[in-house]
């Protein structure tokens, strides 16, 4: 039987997703609870691993299992199983092809900006406070030479393990609300710090050091040398993932946010 | 000199705002932090005191000091000195005859419930959690029998040390938004977990165990051994205090939210 679940995580407590001997991740403890549920081992698969400190509101993961419980059962069981920071959002069977990360057809992700003078208290370890003001305009405009399929070298990481680095940007939005600036990303997939590495040289744009067309330039360049700085895990969420619709999947989700 | 300032907080690691000697508050690190900005010992008058776990993002206090330092030196050298669960959102020279408690005309709270079936993750300590589906538009119905000039000692703390129990709600609304009930209210002043104890009450008409006149005949019997239980303090947000203008502070505030 194959299952697909929604796990949602605050990262700041976990040293990241994937499974460590030396150190407590969001899939160790996901795998620990459902196989208690189970009472038998179950290995899961993400739609998408994430760093240390890096949020999860809609990771999609899928597992097969011989054990039969009702969905309730999944649900309330493996919740009450995983620590504070983790929980399981819904879970559903599911066809036996599917595959939470190659089925994936697209990935969405926010990162939140503090931009404010006061720095966070509340939202220590949800945002990446930056108290000089910020032009969003430019940031945004800027972020548009990103849009289509490209090569993302300028933009990933020195250990990013992808094959080639050529990616389908389909949106990118910066957008002001109050003290919060907000990036809206969805790529067909994402490489290894692409989203904050991204960031990152937004921010200089926004701060003015560097022009709107920067961003093009950086691109071009396929150079991750010449890029911003990584910006800090704490502003990114991992908020959907699209598939295909045959697989019956939730397909509305939620955004992060913090303060009307 | 007499200075006014706003104070947002995470309440959850804090025994609450009032100073002690046993735990860590709120006040004793804000008094603290700018007794060493000011490099003599400040104390502070809050707008209102909150329990332990009851979040802060509008607090208002004041102080006096013989202490000069730009605006900037108060709030940056303030804040370098905070722990990161509290941080100070604004400071501003006030005439002498404004009190943080006295002078308020009204005071402003937030409770969150996430109501799914799924417990919080992200959101821990940050919001109160009921799997059950509840009614909103009965809650916000019974909730308007607690409008006006009112005794409110059904709704009062035992140890509540306020001389009577006269209170006037100009503002009282339950609403939905997805997953998150919020429930606003705005009083002249509130008793001791007068905001948690309604909550507590509106809880069961929401889950269809009390009717809707149930609030107006809770509020006539004056008697707290009556009403619900007290709402746990994680869903509580200390919003914002309302002064007369001519006090110049601040008059625009921002509500906590999650997810849009």
């Amino acid at each position: 039987m194959k299952f697909a679940a929604c796990i949602e995580y605050d990262g700041s407590p976990f040293y990241g997703w994937q499974r460590l001997s030396h150190g407590p991740t969001v899939q160790g403890n996901v795998e620990q609870a459902l196989s208690r549920v189970a009472n038998e081992a179950v290995s899961v698969v993400c739609a998408g691993r994430t760093d240390s400190g890096v949020h999860g509101i809609g990771q999609v993961i899928h597992f097969e299992t011989s054990a039969t419980r009702p969905l309730r059962g999944w649900l309330f069981g493996t919740n009450a199983h995983l620590p504070d920071g983790v929980s399981m959002r819904w879970i559903q069977p599911v066809a036996d092809d599917f595959h939470a990360r190659f089925s994936a057809r697209a990935r969405r992700y926010r990162y939140i900006i503090l931009n404010r003078q006061a720095r966070p208290a509340l939202l220590h370890n949800r945002v990446y406070w930056q108290h000089g003001e910020l032009d969003v305009a430019a940031m945004h405009e800027a972020a548009q030479a990103l849009l289509g399929e490209q090569d993302f070298s300028s933009f990933r990481a020195a250990g990013c393990q992808a094959r080639h680095a050529m990616r389908e940007m389909s949106d990118i939005t910066v957008s002001r609300e109050g003290d919060f600036i907000y990036v809206d990303l969805r790529a067909n997939a994402f490489l290894h710090h692409m989203v904050r590495n991204i960031v990152g040289s937004l921010l200089k744009v926004g701060a003015g050091e560097r022009p709107q067309a920067w961003m093009g330039e950086l691109l071009a360049l396929r150079d991750r040398t010449q890029a911003g700085m990584t910006a800090p895990a704490a502003g990114l969420y991992f908020v959907h993932v699209d598939y295909p619709a045959h697989f019956g999947l939730p397909t509305t989700y939620q955004l992060p946010c913090y303060y009307t």
